[in-house]
């Protein structure tokens, strides 16, 4: 018996959607977190309010979906390799904390997620889980060559690429070298690997 | 020709200065970042408003060291390894990053930050810089133990074990497993010894 797949890929409306997250990013870009308001959203956007509260809780989870998840709207990188794979999702890190748009949301997205514990969860289980699942599987393949032991702890490897990155980027404000994503590679990667 | 050493140890009003470092760190556990004033501050440690503003620029970088600064304060570990001193060391950041003043602190500095680049560089030398160089002998005594190489680019391994600490700990909230320092200093400590 086959299961009926659920329904996957963009929703209908993706069109709207995608417009909704363009101009969410560019308002922030332009006028700052604060002064960013849903309607300004939506008339950038051509939809109505209802058409955006429809699929966000309100503006915090609005700009977090369209500043901080470019990483995982990218394909999980496959380049062959561990080190190969860290540095290509590392690149991707520093460029979305890198980003105009990540530097002016930052301060006021995470004012709002301490304010609401829910707000939290909310941002938890709708894109950080789901990414981290995401990548479960350049973990797997690194198993499947025996660069790492299966059993290592993915989850503390990747609050520990990004806390890194957000750490140093996007909060210290170094302007990342070059070779940041290469050396961090090389360091998590030396970490985890198989002996 | 012996160098006239530099001046040394606690300031000397130092009795005053810990009294508003504490005061500050209770006020925002209470009260919250927003509602804690530099009045409330001086009052509560039983100085005047003018003590306060001799030594710190404002209520952002007095939080910051009430706050942040106690793994910095400790002695370095010298454990006589280094996964030793680096899970001291996690320890140290893990109980900083836990504590309720913190959660209340971290939204709030991290907005006025923002908002201030010469705060925020204030905060880089005052404060990151001096405790990342206090931290230099645990590695130089690794590298004399051969644990290390020298070479190692301390810097990154400091902004990665602090921002892995913040980015799990301080922002997605979670609990820290009794686990964590010992899992990230394994981690981190085999990415970056010597073989």
């Amino acid at each position: 018996m086959t299961l009926p797949r659920a329904p996957r890929g963009r929703p209908r409306d993706s069109r709207a959607h995608q417009a909704i997250l363009t101009a969410a990013a560019e308002l922030v870009a332009e006028l700052g977190y604060a002064a960013t308001s849903i309607g300004a959203v939506a008339a950038r956007a051509g939809v109505g309010k209802d058409t955006v509260y429809r699929r966000w809780s309100g503006k915090a989870e609005l700009v977090y979906e369209a500043v901080f998840t470019g990483t995982e709207a990218a394909p999980v990188p496959d380049t062959g390799s561990l080190p190969g794979d860290l540095t290509a999702l590392l690149e991707e890190l520093v460029q979305e904390f890198s980003a105009p748009a990540a530097a002016a949301a930052l301060p006021g997205l995470l004012a709002d997620f301490a304010a609401s514990p829910e707000l939290q969860a909310r941002i938890r289980s709708e894109f950080l889980a789901p990414a981290k699942a995401g990548l479960v599987e350049l973990f797997e393949r690194a198993v499947q060559r025996g660069e790492v032991d299966p059993g290592l702890p993915v989850d503390l490897v990747l609050d520990t690429l990004a806390g890194a990155i957000f750490f140093h980027v996007g909060l210290v404000g170094e302007q990342p070298s070059p070779r940041l994503a290469t050396q961090l590679a090389a360091l998590v990667g030396r970490g985890i690997e198989s002996r």
